[in-house]
């Protein structure tokens, strides 16, 4: 039984969103496989789909949502340790597309289903219909039996928020103020709406994400929360690099800011790869098809290692092949969280459809024991 | 986590299907949407469903089964008592595709799979194709966590068998011996697969089912376990009813035999409804499909009380506006089950598709509590 909460907030009924870092029920995932997004039949990027959720699985539960279409192949694919359910879907952005859990002081989960438009809509939205991603996040609660608050006009995608479970979110004013998500209101109205549906007292707004960032620079491309007070940032050291101003004002802000809590920010710097471009034949690998985001050679792709994944006693970290930063990456989140292995996942052919493990994937709470 | 267990059977690792009058965790069903097989869209359907649901939803839990054309609709005409899930079907027959639940003495809980053709594959199958179908017995263990059984080539639907729990199995050959199951197998070769997946003793053959049912004479439309050792069989008084035979044959066969425990049988009979004949208006409302079934005007329908669904607290009985043989179904079924409220539900909707309130819904086991 899920039922729909009308006429409240998340904060009004004791609920905030916890940070990624507190304890896992489990981990939702979608099966990729639109052609025109994923090369040569998307069976590249399930492979890759299939490292991560086979990784997280060791530290809690995965289920991995399938259309009918494929679900014989993901569910060959997989081990029995992931749970495969079937789910429509134009996508498998399950960050963006999934429920936000919310939970109270007894333990209690709910959903929260915020409006999706694929990005952008009709502005600059990357495919067109989603119409099948929207309804994703009610179906997980209804899986679950989980309660769930429905938006019907806020548009929002999971990973244009972090939140640190402690009253503090985390936003770029890139995303969330551009013209494509919801123009028709003032960003005062906007933190208002973060706030009452994440539970939070203080919302921390940075310019940018990552240069060229198809998400409009979503916020979980260039930093992640660890822990209260702890954010990871992607960096580079490179002045000439188009990422570095970007970064460089985030770091700004975030060194004259304080939490909701008060507390100083604490900033561990993770430097991007080297540059991530397209290949010819990774191009003509993908379908054109007229309204989606089409692939070209030589795009440079938003690649960061700010994209992990924090599971239950670990990090699913995205690897690029990259020499040097790969295993700095590694380094320094080890360092941040000692208590929990870093894993590192080649992540290539999902950063070729536009995202990494952290869009891939969405915690769901323990709530009560 | 769903694992396929290879290699064994339910007998062997010390599983049986329980009698459906023990306590269930909750109660499986599929939304009816084709509108080859239920007339006006399938919305009239659509509203019966809707009336079980939610009167068994008053006893246990139950789930919807609903492809993602439908979703919506589904979510719409059911209250927030019943969960609904996707999931890809060609009809919404949950008795005869779902999984068949067994339990053992810990309590725990698996599922078996059997191969589902439609009732008669390419020889008289009602339907084509039936894939998806033949998917969901499955899917469903998959969102439950449960472990199943999967038979490669053994074809059975869950309506042409009950289980008394305590050793004993009944079908009918009618259906079980018919070219269009299994025709490789000898009646005995069929009577041990039975007894290794069902976990019993004793198979027990009724000749024939209910006259004209289209399912090769399942045995959920003439009989029902109601206990160990006792039955409630479809009867007729009218000699010249074609179904006089029938009923008579299947009476006098169990008035002369045992169960696996040696128990001779108690037999309540529930008279069946006068006629029920497809009108002109009913059968100018289902599209015509080659391949399917079709559903002509004057067409007698196999209507029987005996397709009542037992659910905790409660046996959920199709009524057919019958003025004399409805209340005496009711009576009757009060004093088989006198801690159990008796609800009845007219039913000519599902009846017109081709089965009943059995047919359309599949308990799950509490298991382990």
């Amino acid at each position: 039984m899920s039922n729909r909460i009308k006429n409240s907030t998340p904060k009004k009924d004791g609920y905030r969103m916890p940070g990624e870092f507190e304890e896992h029920k489990g981990c939702w995932m979608v099966w990729p496989e639109r052609t025109d997004n994923w090369r040569l039949g998307a069976k590249p990027a399930q492979k890759a789909f299939v490292e991560v959720a086979e990784a997280i699985a060791k530290y809690e539960e995965v289920t991995m949502c399938v259309s009918d279409r494929q679900y014989e192949a993901a569910r060959e694919a997989l081990s029995s340790n992931v749970r495969v359910v079937e789910m429509s879907n134009d996508d498998s952005w399950m960050r963006d597309i999934g429920p936000t859990f919310v939970v109270n002081d007894a333990g209690d989960v709910r959903g929260v289903d915020w409006r999706f438009n694929a990005w952008g809509g009709l502005v600059d939205g990357l495919y067109f219909p989603w119409d099948k991603d929207d309804k994703v996040a009610r179906k997980v609660c209804e899986i679950e039996n989980v309660d769930y608050y429905s938006l019907e006009e806020f548009v929002l995608e999971g990973g244009s928020i972090h939140s640190d479970g402690d009253g503090t979110a985390i936003v770029t004013e890139a995303c969330l103020l551009d013209e494509s998500r919801n123009p028709h209101m003032s960003k005062e109205e906007i933190e208002n709406t973060l706030k009452e549906y994440m539970g939070v007292e203080k919302v921390l707004w940075l310019p940018n994400g990552i240069y060229l960032d198809e998400t409009n620079e979503h916020v979980d491309n260039i930093v992640h929360y660890c822990a209260p007070g702890v954010l990871a940032l992607a960096w580079t050291e490179d002045e000439k690099d188009p990422q570095y101003p970007l970064s460089k004002a985030a770091f700004d802000y975030l060194s004259n800011e304080t939490d909701a809590k008060g507390r100083k920010i604490t900033i561990h710097k993770l430097h991007i790869p080297n540059e991530v471009l397209i290949t010819k034949e990774e191009s003509e690998g993908v379908d054109a098809v007229d309204g989606t985001l089409p692939r070209n050679e030589g795009d440079r792709q938003a690649a960061s290692y700010a994209n992990f994944y924090i599971a239950n006693k670990a990090v699913i970290l995205p690897l690029f092949g990259d020499d040097i930063y790969d295993k700095k990456a590694i380094e320094t989140l080890s360092e941040v969280f000692p208590n929990r292995e870093v894993v590192g996942i080649y992540a290539r052919e999902i950063i070729l459809g536009g995202g990494n493990i952290h869009c891939i994937t969405q915690q769901q709470p323990l709530g009560k024991k």
